[in-house]
């Protein structure tokens, strides 16, 4: 049986783009299924921010990293198209790290492998109630602790994760300030996800912003940006503040995302900053996507994706996500009959 | 009445020296005390680096700061002289934020004001169960939430505050690696305070040798110089390690202190770095005391003081905090009766 592979053909230094990856055509693993794994048909991918950390951190032994050669890994919603597990039978689905391929062999009960909950569609499953979305309600819920009344900033606020951090923290009676590129980001900010300011960082400079906004200092920062918006919300950090280090998108197309420029200011400050990912806290999600679906339910929760097809466009869509050009979560669907209804 | 004062004469940009201070002989407020105040004669003075911080920092709304031609904070141990407070009359011994004066008029019941306790002599209510040993206590236990069992690094671990964190490492059962500068400190911390490794910054590659000594990441990292040993032990954080950032002496004398080089380390490792001021606890200061007082009355945690003497001496006495030729805690004890039994 054939399968195709887009493979990392080089770790992408600067800008990230189509001539990164390979796509191979080959034979899938001629021995077949072992005892206890599946065959999925990965139907749907995530395109996450992550990822890039993969090809090209430094290994460091705390996240995979993808060498040159091998299938890009993505977060992925696919359907068990052929059984050796009696408990996994074909038609299940599952979400999984999985690859940029057509087919892969797992073991169901392995890491990060999860069952869709029955009341949710795989699309859903996969690109709604996402690691994206699950990833802000840790780093601003677990990470951030923040109390109502508290002054919430969100750098890369139209994003995927930081979008769904502004909202919950307007749902938790926290006071937002957004910070995001462009009017039209600023705009759908304020007006459809509800933040009480907002700062256009192309056209505004943040610290000065943030120092009016915030006159009583910044209790919790999500930061997915790192860099110079960092360094303005440490400048306007209150005491006792809380930094949560979702991303550092500044750090991805070859930039450098180096940390404060004086560590006394969070000595005065008495400043915490913490870095986290989300599979920390792998045991909590359930608990935590039962809250994010109360929440969508109730309409106090809006999540956009940003959906595009095709596998033989799965580079270029995921390039997409450095350039500025996709708003809310970004989708890359492969089989079009999960989004036809 | 006459009194001497140290003034601030410049900012201490580069290498600190007398230079930046001036004595004045004045006299004291004419007025006399106002209700409730009390005069205190100021017996001895701790010298630590984060005064150093009030006198060189930019306003940050956190901490004080000394502006130039103001006298010099410190905390100060002090007996009462003159008293318009029933509750605090002749004789009462204090401590509090003073300044670098003879006498001076304080409010006794205003913050950061203590009495002496009644088991403890005024040297050793100041000198031994002082703010850095608080300090340590609080950054370790409170900061950085040790297991029996983790690895504990301290950096200063000579200092007074670091030799402190090393020991109660080792009374909490972690492992402990100490760094510090020179063969004499690094003999002292090995074969007197019981640390399981040390370091000498002057001599070894750090990196290479906390990678060597912790195998398996740091769990828990007190840091107390900052820049490229900060750099040295973010490279070999264990995942959810812990950032105790309790001082930054590199960046003392000129130099700078910025944070990691690259943020995106922290978020990988799930690491949290965390500023604090040991005031942040003053509440918990009476039961910090106490625990400290068990530890050396058990002879299971040393305390060494560098004791200098002179009023005059009080500018020299200070700036051989960062030379490097002090050892312990550094007081200047302006009341030689303090320390003649």
């Amino acid at each position: 049986m054939r399968n195709r592979v887009w493979r990392l053909r080089e770790r992408p230094g600067g800008t990230l783009s189509g001539d990164h990856f390979t796509l191979c055509d080959e034979e899938l693993d001629e021995n077949g299924l072992s005892p206890g794994q599946v065959l999925v048909r990965n139907r749907l991918f995530l395109c996450t921010p992550a990822q890039r950390g993969w090809m090209s951190a430094e290994p460091n032994g705390h996240v995979p990293i993808i060498e040159r050669g091998q299938p890009v890994v993505a977060y992925t919603g696919g359907t068990v198209v052929q059984s050796m597990n009696p408990d996994f039978p074909e038609g299940t689905d599952l979400r999984y790290f999985g690859t940029w391929s057509e087919y892969q062999a797992i073991d169901p009960t392995g890491p990060f492998v999860e069952r869709i909950e029955p009341r949710l569609t795989l699309f859903e499953g996969v690109a709604v109630y996402t690691l994206n979305m699950i990833t802000a309600y840790v780093g601003l819920i677990f990470i951030g602790e923040p109390k109502a009344g508290e002054t919430l900033v969100v750098s890369g606020a139209a994003g995927s994760t930081g979008s769904t951090a502004i909202q919950i923290g307007r749902i938790l009676g926290m006071r937002t300030v957004g910070i995001a590129g462009g009017s039209a980001k600023c705009a759908y900010l304020r007006e459809e996800l509800g933040a009480d300011a907002v700062i256009d960082y192309r056209a505004e400079n943040v610290s000065q912003r943030l120092a009016e906004l915030c006159p009583d200092g910044i209790d919790v920062f999500f930061d997915n940006v790192g860099g110079d918006i960092l360094q303005a919300a440490v400048d306007n950090i209150a005491k006792m503040g809380r930094i949560v280090l979702c991303g550092q998108i500044a750090g991805y197309d070859g930039g450098s995302c180096p940390g404060p420029r004086d560590m006394m200011q969070l000595v005065y400050g008495s400043v915490r900053m913490q870095g986290f990912i989300s599979t920390d806290f792998l045991d909590r999600y359930e608990e935590i996507r039962a809250r994010l679906q109360d929440w969508v339910q109730d309409g106090d929760l809006i999540h956009r994706e940003d959906v595009r097809q095709g596998f033989e466009n799965l580079p270029d869509i995921y390039a997409s996500l450095f350039s500025g050009s996709n708003s809310g979560t970004l989708v890359a669907v492969i089989d079009p009959t999960l989004i036809q209804d």
